[in-house]
């Protein structure tokens, strides 16, 4: 096998660990000598790859290479950009090929969730369809958790630790103020279409610590009476309640709870969150003082309190992806197995692309309790191992330190392309 | 000096370290039992004290008490409840005495910001005023840092090191959005009169990490088409730009940013954010995609990225009061000293509670930028030691693993009392 550079990217919304597997990629490669010469990042995904953007991580320290494990955050630039079929869109194909060609790269290496797999999935095809040799290998990677095959996805596990730990710490805070202030606190988080991340609200609280927690899933349509009811009865009986809504709830009306026509002053539509409207909505019928918080960014970004065995799962996908191309493979994607529950055991395997790209995977109806409102045992014991394990970032006066890489441009070979 | 009880309450809005001040009086005063006999809490604050409803702190392990170091939120409960004056409420002041002769009560310990200094202060009053001995000892305690006399406030350094390291993950994560989606992040954060939280959004950045970070104080009279331009030039430079919003901005009509007559579909008030607001502004001058982010409680509870310094001034203050009664003191308030910035040095000092109550310290002006949109190194050389060292909780399943305790009541040896 003749020597070929490699091709790496990062795709849509970035997470606390996509790094890591940026990391795994990018060491292991770098033991592959032989094989494969430089790994070049795209800047800003593929957008890098059709704008010849390419960075030459060979610039890179063997320390920054390794610091990238706990930086969250996309090194090298992602971005939201959906290649086109081949019929659709042949241009941007034979412009891959050319600027794989000038660089004489014959690995590719995508790193996201299931856009970007159909993304990887194309350029796979670059191979049999365009006569251009090419692996394509595709890195798990979203907070949504909704890849199919794969038990879990990268980046999922750390925001999980984030929603419970700050459902935990917030409930705590308001059972402190509930006797004259604050009885119902709502956190909006992540997930428009899954409640995965909702769901670990509920990890909140357990056995030894239990807390009056209400999850509203993207999956359940939401019924305000009911809510309401559920609320009234948490506070009664607990003294107060919290709330975890996914950003994905629909109202009655079939429209998001953050779209409910909600105007300013001059008449224009606000975009608002979940979290207040349901917040207003507790206050408006039953009188409760309210907080709420949307967590936003904070969630997948929040690197101090990333998830042990996610950070593993992600440098361990990534270090596999290459394993796989050397191996010869093409049009696949690095799964992480679960083994078994309890102990949580789990080992790297492989799912075809075509089986990956435009499925998502939903939360099952027994997750959630009949209610509507939490999670079952049987979610509980898919999630728990998946928050397991600290993986501080090292801290210099008081502040992660992450690593901004140097992000060297390579030379340009080719005249310039419109994206 | 004859044996005598302890009553300890924190009041107020609750934080990751008040509980290390309950930690710090029930530790030293289990030390001193020659002349302390039992510490009892009081559910809920100063209510607790009025309705006889007492916790008996004996009844709670070493160990729990340890654990209370590491815990967040106010482990028996606050209060948002002022006192009134000995003239106007007479009848609450005969309540106290005959609470604390029924409980053989002769220290008490109120923990909490500048309002429950005030009631400290009056409690502290009944001794001279009504001849019952007490002595009235005020332990320090506000996220919003603006209590005067102390160099700092307990609770303070943790939600400046919450969001300083918030604001770093963030707007790395906008960076790497940029190119192709989110260009501009918003993240609201407490602080309704000082702006010291929100300054702290700009520890995030520094000589070694260098972030286009704007903010937003409440003691700067908020200038949009100024804030604009800023965050324009920010994002052109940048590619990205964060922005910290106190909760309490003001807009140019003088009113709270968050409460800019913004209706929902049938008309009502919509309780809503600064931070969504400030979004949109810039989205329908400017038109960057934006995210927004509203920490609310999460901030001020979230033990698990505590600042150690904070942790161990809580501790010392809480151990401090203790001593300050011990020697016969009434009416004070022990307080951070700093001694040295470089390296960071402090002690414990005391302050007079008549010179702390109602009275605000309000960020100096040389320590927000001339422009007003960022800190000054002044600001910075305050700011860091606060933030400094981690001190991480104890973690089990990927969960921190924070104390419940028994809070046993005593038994009521009075009638009732209507509050």
């Amino acid at each position: 096998m003749a020597k070929k550079n490699a091709f790496y990217a990062q795709s849509g919304g970035v997470t606390a660990v996509i790094n890591a597997s940026a990391s795994g990629v990018i060491e292991t490669a770098r033991k592959h000598k032989d094989k494969i010469g430089k790994v070049y990042a795209g800047r800003n995904g593929i957008i890098g790859a059709l704008t010849e953007d390419l960075i030459d991580t060979n610039k890179e320290s063997i320390k920054d290479i390794a610091a990238l494990r706990h930086t969250p955050s996309g090194a090298f630039g992602s971005c939201r950009f959906k290649l086109k079929g081949l019929e659709e869109n042949k241009a941007q194909y034979e412009r891959l090929i050319e600027v794989f060609k000038a660089h004489n790269i014959g690995y590719f290496f995508y790193n996201g969730g299931g856009d970007s797999a159909d993304t990887c999935l194309k350029v796979s095809q670059l191979s049999e369809k365009m006569g251009y040799p090419l692996q394509a290998i595709h890195v798990p990677k979203t907070v949504d958790n909704d890849l199919p095959i794969t038990d879990c996805c990268p980046g999922f596990g750390s925001v999980a630790k984030y929603v419970a730990v700050s459902m935990r710490e917030a409930s705590f805070d308001v059972a402190s103020m509930a006797k004259t202030s604050t009885k119902v606190f709502v956190m909006e988080v992540m997930g428009r279409h899954a409640g995965w991340i909702a769901a670990a609200g509920g990890l909140a609280s357990d056995e030894n610590c239990q807390l009056p927690i209400v999850i509203l899933f993207p999956e359940i349509a939401f019924n305000k009476a009911k809510f309401l009811a559920k609320v009234d009865e948490m506070v009664k009986k607990h003294g107060y309640c919290s709330v975890v809504v996914s950003e994905g709830v629909k109202g009655e009306d079939g429209k998001f709870l953050s779209d409910q026509g909600v105007r300013d002053a001059f008449g224009h539509a606000q975009l608002g969150g979940a979290a207040p409207v349901i917040a207003n909505m507790v206050k408006d019928a039953l009188g409760y003082k309210f907080h709420w918080a949307v967590a936003d960014y904070l969630q997948r970004a929040a690197r101090h309190i990333a998830s042990k065995t996610d950070v593993e799962q992600a440098y361990a996908l990534g270090q596999k992806a290459v394993e796989l191309a050397l191996k010869g493979e093409n049009a696949v994607m690095p799964t992480v197995d679960r083994v078994s529950d309890k102990p949580y055991k789990w080992k790297i395997g492989v799912a075809q692309l075509s089986k990956v790209a435009n499925v998502e995977k939903m939360m099952p109806r027994n997750f959630i309790t009949k209610d509507g409102f939490g999670i079952t045992d049987k979610c509980r014991t898919y999630l728990a191992p998946l928050i397991k394990g600290e993986d501080y970032p090292p801290f210099k006066d008081g502040l992660p330190q992450y690593v901004k890489l140097k992000n060297v441009a390579v030379s340009k070979k080719l005249p310039a392309f419109k994206v």
